[in-house]
C-alpha cells in the first residue's frame, strides 16, 4: 500500500481533498478498506497524497491546502476506483438485449454485421456512440476499451465523444479484409491498412488526454495473414495497443484451425503474426490450453473475460482461476452486445456466476470471491490494458478515476434498516453474538467510542437502537465489506456517481 | 386467447379502461402481443373485457363507459402481467447481498438462523418487512409467496404490511421442531402446531382480500415426522397452500436420506407425510429424479426455480426443460437471501443463464427462450401457486395485476435511438433488409399506413429518418418482442410502474 507515500514534487496549492472511506485493491490484497482517509488530487487530476484523516492538520500544512476546504464524505458514502471495461463493442450497443438466440458465428452473420455496416452514417453513429459513452459512465465505467466498426470517421467520432464526456478510452477502428459471413461488410487489405493509418494519425493529432487508438484486427477468421502482419507492424511502429478476439466458441476455434492449418493453436496464429505484445488484449479465451496460456504469460498479453456474453451466446465458461494461476493478466468486459448489459457491475456478478457454475460441475474448483472480482473489475482491468500506471486504484501518481458511491442514495437499490437516520453519534456496542458458532469474522471487543456509523441491517453485531454498519476502523473491516458486497450485488447506476480527477469534470447525469 | 370473451355479468358502469399494447402469456403461446387492445377493469379490480381498440365505440356502448375516459398508453408503453415470486424469505432480506460464501447447510447455520431468530422483535420485523414488500412491488412483484420466521406475531405483521401495500401474498409462519444447526432457533412440536393454528385463524379472521396463510414446514431436515403429518392435516382441514424446500443441495439430500432411511427419496418423504397436494409449492428441486418428478406431476405439486440462489450457494443447475417435460408446474423465485436480488427480472435472467450453462455443458440441451422465461415469471408462477384463476395473465375474470412499463422512462435503463421523439405519425417503411441472409423474422411487405411508432434502434427494418419499433400489428410482432426482450434484459425498477386493479391502489414509489 502506497497510502502514506506522498508525491513530493506536487507543490501546487489548488488541491481537491476528500476525507472518508476509500476502497480499492492492490496486487497483495484484493480489497483494501481505508477508513477515515485523506486523499488529495492535484490540478492535473493526479492523486497527490493518501494520508490518515486524523492527521489533517499536519497534512494540510505539508501540502499547503486549507483544512476547511476538505470535502467530507458522509458515513453512507465511499470512494472506489472507476470500473474498467476491457472489451465493449460500442457499435453493437444499438441492439443490446435483443438478439441472443444464436451461437457466435450465426449471431455475427444475422445480427451484428448488418448493424455494424450502418456506421457509415455519421448521424446514426453519433446517436449510438453518445448513448454508449453516457450509459457506461453512468454505470461507473471510467475506462473503456472499445471496438467501433470498419468506418474510420465514425470511429474518430467515438473517440471525440469519449473525450467530450471525460471517459478514458482505447478506441479501435475495426480491421477485416475477409468476411465469408457477410460479404458487404469488409475492406480491401490495402484499404484497411490505409484507413488504420489515417485513423491513428488523426486521433493522435487531436491530442485527447484520455483517448488513444488501439490497433484492432477483428479476429483471425476475418483477417488475412498479410493484414495481421502489417497491423502488427503499425502497432509496433507507433507503440500502440492491440485488441482482438480469441477462442470464444468451439466452432470458431475449429474454423481458425481450418483457415490457418500451419499454426499449432489459435494463440499460435496471433503469435506468428506478431500480434501478441505486452500491450495486447484478447477477448474471451474460453478454450485456451495450458500451452496457450503460457504464451500469453510469456508475451505479457492479457485476456478480457466477458461472462455475460459467454453465457448469452453459449460460448463457454472461462476458468478464470486457471488463467490467473498461469499469471496471465485478466480484466472483465461487458462485450456489449454479445453481453446484453453495459454495466461492469453485471460483469462482476456474471464472473461470480460463471465461477459458481464451474464449482457446481467440479466441487474442488475454488470459486472467485467478491473481493477478487472487485479487483478484476478495477485494478485487474487496468493491468490488462497496461494502464495500471495511470488508473485502477488509489495510488499516488495515478489519475483519480473514482466512483463516489452512496449506499443510501434516494430511491437507490439498497435498503438500510434504521431508527432515526444516519448520524455521527456516541453509542455503546452491545455485541450480542447470537451466532455462537465458529465464525471467521467474529470479534469480541467492546468499546464506547464516538464515531460515525451507518445504521444498516447486519447480523454481525448489534448496537443500541438497532443494527449498524460502523465506519470505525476498530470494529468494522468486515462489515464495511458487507456494504461493498451489497453494492456489488444490488447496485444500479442510480446509486453511483461517476467522478474523475479535477482535470476533467464528468457531466452530471440525473 | 380469451381476448374477445366478455364477462356478461359485469353491468357496472365504473370501469377503468386502458387502450394500448398488452403483452402476456397463455398456455398455448409463451408471448402474446395484443396491439391496440382495449382492456376494461371493473370496480372490484377484475378484468371485464379484452377487446380491439378500433372497436371502441361498439365496446363502450356494450359495457356502458364513456369513450373519452379511456386511458391511452403512449407508444413507448405496454402492460404486462405482474411478476409472481414463488419463493422469497422476507426475513432474510435484511442481509441480502452480503453472505454468499458458504454452501446451504453452513449458510443456514452461520448467517440465516441467527438473523431469523431476531424476529421476535416486532419493530425490527416491521422495518424489514416494510422494506421487502415495498422493494418487491417496486420491482414489479405483484404476487409473492413468503417464508417469514417461526414467530407468529411477526408473520402476521408481514401479512398486514403486504395487505397495506396491495401485494397479493401467501405468508408462511415457518415451522421447525428440530434444528441441529442452531439449537436456539426452533419450536417444540406442539408449540409449532398451536402457533400455526393461531397464525392461520388470526390471518383468516382479518379478511385481507389478497393475503392468505400458507402452511410452511421449513424442510425435512428441520421437521419431525409428527410435525409434518399434523401440518398436512392442518392444510387439508383448512384447504390451504403448503410450501417447503426440496433437493436444493447434495449434502442436504444426503442428510434427508439419513434422517428418513425408510423413504425412497426426498420426494417420498413429503409424499409419505401427505404434504404433496395440488396446492403445494416446493422450492429448488435441483436433484429430483425422473421418478420424483413423476410424483410431482401425479400430485399436482409444483416447483419454485430459484436460479440466483442456486448459483450463489453453488447448490446446482436445475434443468427446467426436464421439469417441464414431466408436466410439472414451475414458477420462478428470487429466494432472497440465498439469492441476492429481490427482483424477479433477475430471476428471469438467471433462469436463462442457468439454461445456457446447461447447454454449454451439453450442446443438445434446448435452452429456454426469453418468451418461455417471461411466461414462467408470470403465468407459470400463478399456476405454480394454484392462483391462475386469479392472476398471471390478461384473461377476463382474473384480477388486473399488471405492470405498466415505459421503455422510454426518464433516466431509465434503455436507450432509444431517435430523431425527434416518439410520436404517432405517417411514414413510409423502407424495408432495407441489408441482412439478406435467411432469417426467421424477415418480412417483406411494404405499406404506408398511419400508425403509432416507437422510434427505437433495431436492425430489422428501417423507417424514414431512422429506425423504429412500430406498434402496428401488420409489421411489428417481432420488433415489439425486441422491446420486451430489452425490458427483460436491461430493466431496473425505475422503468416499471406497478399497477393493480382499481379495487386496490398500489402506492406510488418515487
Amino acid at each position: 500500500m502506497a497510502a502514506s507515500k506522498a508525491c513530493s514534487s506536487s507543490a501546487a496549492t489548488n488541491f481537491k481533498v476528500f476525507r472518508g472511506t476509500f476502497v480499492h485493491s492492490t496486487q497483495e490484497e484484493a480489497l483494501v478498506i481505508l477508513e477515515d482517509a485523506l486523499l488529495g488530487v492535484d490540478s492535473t487530476g493526479k492523486i497527490s497524497f493518501v494520508e490518515k484523516g486524523p492527521e489533517l492538520e499536519k497534512v494540510s500544512a505539508k501540502f499547503g491546502f486549507n483544512p476547511s476546504a476538505v470535502t467530507q464524505l458522509s458515513p453512507q458514502e465511499f470512494f472506489m476506483p472507476g470500473l474498467v471495461d476491457t472489451h465493449i463493442h460500442a457499435a453493437q450497443y444499438s441492439f443490446a438485449g435483443t438478439a441472443l438466440d444464436l451461437p457466435l458465428l450465426d449471431w455475427l452473420q444475422t445480427y451484428t454485421f448488418p448493424v455494424e455496416s450502418r456506421y457509415s452514417d455519421l448521424e446514426f453513429a453519433r446517436q449510438v456512440y453518445t448513448h454508449v459513452v453516457k450509459r457506461t459512465l453512468r454505470n461507473g465505467t471510467t475506462t473503456a476499451c472499445y471496438f467501433a466498426t470498419i468506418h474510420t470517421d465514425a470511429s474518430l467520432l467515438l473517440g471525440e465523444i469519449a473525450n467530450d464526456f471525460g471517459q478514458r478510452a482505447l478506441v479501435g477502428k475495426v480491421c477485416m479484409d475477409r468476411n465469408g459471413l457477410h460479404e458487404h461488410y469488409k475492406e480491401e487489405t490495402q484499404e484497411s491498412l490505409d484507413e488504420t493509418s489515417r485513423f491513428i494519425s488523426e486521433l493522435i493529432k487531436r491530442k485527447y488526454p484520455l483517448v488513444k487508438p488501439v490497433v484492432t484486427p477483428r479476429f483471425s477468421v476475418s483477417c488475412t495473414s498479410e493484414l495481421m502482419l502489417k497491423l502488427a507492424e503499425v502497432a509496433r511502429n507507433n507503440n500502440l495497443h492491440i485488441q482482438s478476439h480469441i477462442s470464444e466458441n468451439m466452432d470458431e476455434v475449429r474454423l481458425v484451425q481450418e483457415l490457418f492449418p500451419e499454426s499449432e493453436s489459435y494463440t499460435d496464429v496471433y503469435r506468428k503474426h506478431n500480434l501478441l505484445t505486452s500491450k495486447t488484449i484478447m477477448a474471451h479465451g474460453c478454450y485456451l490450453s495450458d500451452e496457450e496460456l503460457q504464451i500469453f504469460h510469456q508475451t505479457g498479453s492479457s485476456l478480457a473475460h466477458c461472462p455475460n456474453s459467454n453465457l448469452s451466446l453459449c460460448s463457454g465458461l472461462l476458468d478464470v482461476r486457471k488463467v490467473l494461476s498461469h499469471k496471465v493478466k485478466l480484466g472483465l468486459g461487458t462485450d456489449v452486445a454479445g453481453g446484453y448489459s453495459p454495466s461492469m457491475l453485471d460483469a462482476v456478478r456474471r464472473t461470480r456466476d460463471t465461477s459458481k457454475a464451474l464449482k457446481i460441475q467440479d466441487p474442488v474448483h475454488q470459486t472467485l470471491t467478491w473481493e477478487e472480482t472487485f479487483r478484476l473489475a478495477t485494478l485487474g482491468g487496468s493491468q490488462a490494458l497496461s494502464m495500471d500506471d495511470q488508473t485502477g486504484n488509489f495510488v499516488v501518481g495515478k489519475d483519480f478515476d473514482a466512483l463516489r458511491v452512496n449506499v443510501a442514495a434516494p430511491n437507490g437499490p439498497i435498503d438500510l434498516v434504521q431508527d432515526d437516520g444516519p448520524k455521527v453519534h456516541t453509542h455503546t456496542h452491545t455485541h450480542t453474538h447470537t451466532h455462537a458458532h465458529a465464525h471467521a469474522h467474529a470479534h469480541t471487543h467492546t468499546h464506547t467510542d464516538t464515531h460515525a456509523c451507518i445504521p444498516m441491517q447486519t447480523h454481525l453485531h448489534t448496537c443500541i437502537y438497532t443494527l449498524y454498519i460502523c465506519m470505525h476502523p476498530r470494529c468494522t473491516i468486515h462489515t464495511v465489506k458487507q456494504l461493498i458486497f451489497r453494492v456489488l450485488t444490488l447496485s444500479t447506476q442510480s446509486s453511483i456517481i461517476s467522478l474523475s480527477g479535477s482535470a476533467r469534470e464528468v457531466p452530471e447525469f440525473g
